[in-house]
């Protein structure tokens, strides 16, 4: 299915019909099927995958078709309501079969693990119920996941819009916008809520993978933001300019004491932030804490395949016989981060007592 | 001509004879001829561009066929050489131009203008001669600051050494390495010199032209020296980690107070070293020092075409549609750098003082 505008007005997604901009939509449930806006075709091609086995949801978060830690975790819960569907359809799937399939299709976004286990818990529930209803539940908690994570995402740019100057210069790395969560965003839903006032993005290009390049300017240019693309070492030389007044990212994981796992690079970026005395925020839903983490420790760092540096799409940049380090995230230092912006507000250091105040 | 290593036996190659590895020959002149080894094809192709025209030098500079401040340097000279060789062949081309055309090629390295200086001065001293004297008096000059780039990147290796702990692990950025000299490299050059003891590097791979991934992997896999490629967003993630021990880049052109002008993404590998406590040395020949640059304030950072943003080869990251900005280079202050590696030393702060002692 090719983009399709008028499937905005699809149940799940009813909030968008009074939006002065119609914003992209990642994923969406329609007439039993889980459809995934491409992210491997982006900015080229805006092409859905529609999965009718849960399979091809665990291949499409392995293979990044669908990415960001909120998206991932939607994403994973739509799939567990398909094998429900399955189950009803007569289809040999069983339900831990299903979990441990999920679980084990990216390790880092706690998101994917958070919704699993509210997915786990609904279906541990309706167990006693007959396989229509069970699989009726599952997509309504699906569902629920879903909206909550767009109503959270938009409380998050409510927040964080107050923290960007009017005509402020932002910097950003990797993509955690629309296509990162089920739609507004994190880290762009606070440029999104705060754009009106006049502001600017610096994109980072955010290699291997390219995610900045790709799919922040991509979406930023839909809803006519300013934004200009950076290669990744290029970002302290803008600091250093006086070019940027603070950074927005997103987080994968993060720790009960604060230390934040994102994309690689993102530790650099925070380190420069200090450096040149600027606010680095991270704007993430509750479902992306992770209390059972003390610390960064406690999150594992995801490793990719090598020919992901080697390469970048047709071009090879490097022969195969180059040893490579492939690191998908990296972990910044809660001391390192100068608020969290959630859906219950901003939080400031001291950050376990903080935090652990808005997350109980 | 495809690489060719039986041409290593030239007479501007002697030093070469000796080594028990033979090394990559960035630009040799032969027959009347300047060759440059193509480095936009590495690591695929290794095809030398042969020029009889020193407008085919100004092009391969400005194109980054040659590229490195060093090679950049002696290739300008050996187009001057070519220059004297075309008016004794009756073509005409006035000094002037020569030097004007060379001096718009590129704006940073200031190695450039060194060797121009140089060469115009030869040139000078040279008028009152015939056409056939004044093109021998050019080319052996033009030889002379080639052989002598080879000498001060072999004293450096031999300085820089000293520094590097067995076993260490080095991380560098773009290539400062043979490719960007006239042989043996000032990074790489001290890479090389202390790799007996072993060691291990890790390479940027330097967007958006990747002399990192492209130029460095390839040159050191060459030497049996170990290295491992990471995108420039990685490395602070190393550093966090413990598994850099050092930071050695070349520099494109010092101010007399200590800043350095290097590819971008320098400034902020000198930013994350000093946050990890890491020393930062910047190795380079005296002919990398501008005494008329005060500071890096008067320093010309170059920006190139944004499509070498926006592309990977042949393969378009975006549209020509989203804004891009594209510095070559950043400075980086003196008080980040621990020490320059040059061919007359190792030099400590303080700068302005210790700098002006050595290059007086």
């Amino acid at each position: 299915m090719i983009s399709g505008r008028r499937s905005l007005l699809t149940p799940c997604w009813p909030r968008l019909r009074s939006e002065k901009k119609i914003m992209v939509r990642t994923l969406y449930w329609e007439d039993g099927k889980l459809y995934l806006l491409d992210q491997t075709l982006l900015p080229w091609e805006e092409k859905y995958v529609a999965c009718t086995d849960y399979r091809q949801a665990v291949a499409a978060i392995r293979e990044m078709q669908v990415r960001g830690a909120p998206a991932i975790g939607v994403a994973a819960a739509y799939a567990v309501a398909m094998a429900g569907q399955q189950r009803l359809r007569g289809e040999d799937v069983s339900p831990d079969q299903v979990l441990a399939d999920l679980t084990a299709s990216r390790p880092t976004a706690v998101n994917l693990f958070w919704a699993l286990e509210r997915m786990q818990r609904c279906w541990e529930k309706a167990m006693g119920l007959g396989l229509a209803e069970q699989a009726h539940v599952l997509l309504a908690e699906a569902e629920r996941i879903h909206r909550e994570d767009l109503e959270a995402n938009r409380a998050i740019g409510r927040y964080g819009a107050e923290l960007v100057p009017p005509g402020a210069s932002v910097l950003t790395i990797c993509n955690a916008g629309s296509l990162a969560t089920s739609g507004y965003g994190t880290a762009l839903g606070v440029v999104r809520a705060a754009a009106d006032r006049g502001l600017c993005v610096w994109a980072c290009e955010t290699r291997p993978r390219l995610q900045g390049a790709r799919l922040t300017t991509w979406e930023l240019q839909q809803d006519d933001i300013p934004v200009t693309l950076i290669t990744d070492n290029m970002a302290g030389y803008l600091m250093q300019q006086g070019r940027v007044d603070l950074v927005i990212t997103g987080a994968d994981r993060i720790a009960a004491n604060g230390d934040v796992a994102n994309k690689i690079g993102t530790y650099s970026l925070a380190v420069l932030a200090a450096y040149h005395r600027l606010p680095f925020y991270v704007a993430a839903p509750l479902s992306t804490f992770d209390r059972t983490a003390a610390s960064a420790e406690d999150i594992p760092i995801e490793e990719r395949n090598p020919e992901e540096v080697r390469r970048v799409g047709r071009e090879a940049l490097v022969p195969a016989t180059i040893p490579v380090y492939n690191p998908a995230f990296d972990p910044t230092p809660a001391a390192l981060v100068t608020a969290f912006i959630t859906e219950r507000g901003v939080i400031y250091p001291p950050y376990p007592e903080k935090l652990a105040q808005v997350l109980s």
